[in-house]
């Protein structure tokens, strides 16, 4: 253990920094914002289990960044936090989609309109 | 207080539910699975905080719901929870821009390829 080199969740909450530390690799104490973000939505608890239900290190630390994303959006959004994000996407897909569509539709009128030609075999049929 | 009507929460706390719980509106006893999850990913006293920071009761049910929905989210997908759902709409966002484009430059082509038509003045070109 040691009180020097300590993470920043250890310093935040502080305590000493055990070597085998679950929070130490994710949060390193040169970005302290990183740990009070996760700690104020979910609490250093909360975070240290879900990391140790994962064994391999580089999944801890893909998980540790996708807690602090969703984190991140909470705070700056307390309704709806990522769901914010994920809702626009869908408008932003939908709007691609029919701007698609249209954009199909009007390429076949104008085909049909000139010299008697097939439409194009467009790829965009499928269901989204 | 009582301890008969008590809410999804102060059941699986064991204590009395207040007639002001902050949970109790948004985590009813008649379905007890939606607390177990927010519990287990953010902590019933987290889940509370964030929501006594919202005054509206809709902007409340709302908050709760999205709390919800990210909580079973990081059950399913430990490494990912909800932000694997947001890559998945990217990746279909631009499979669809993609497609998009190809069939308009199909359809350009046989176009041109016709009777000496414009090309359609499709409206899929600006950027996403």
């Amino acid at each position: 253990m040691n009180m020097s080199g300590r993470c920043a969740a250890c310093k935040y909450l502080r305590r000493r920094c055990p070597s085998d530390c679950i929070l130490s690799p994710y949060f390193p104490s040169s970005d302290p914002q990183r740990f009070t973000s996760v700690n104020r939505i979910y609490g250093a608890s909360n975070v240290a289990k879900m990391l140790q239900e994962l064994i391999m290190p580089h999944l801890r630390a893909e998980a540790a960044e996708t807690l602090r994303y969703e984190a991140q959006c909470r705070i700056q959004d307390l309704i709806y936090g990522c769901i914010g994000v994920i809702s626009q996407l869908y408008i932003n897909k939908y709007k691609i989609y029919t701007e698609c569509r249209l954009a199909k539709t009007r390429a076949e009128i104008a085909l049909m309109n000139s010299d008697g030609q097939e439409p194009p075999q467009a790829q965009v049929d499928q269901q989204i």
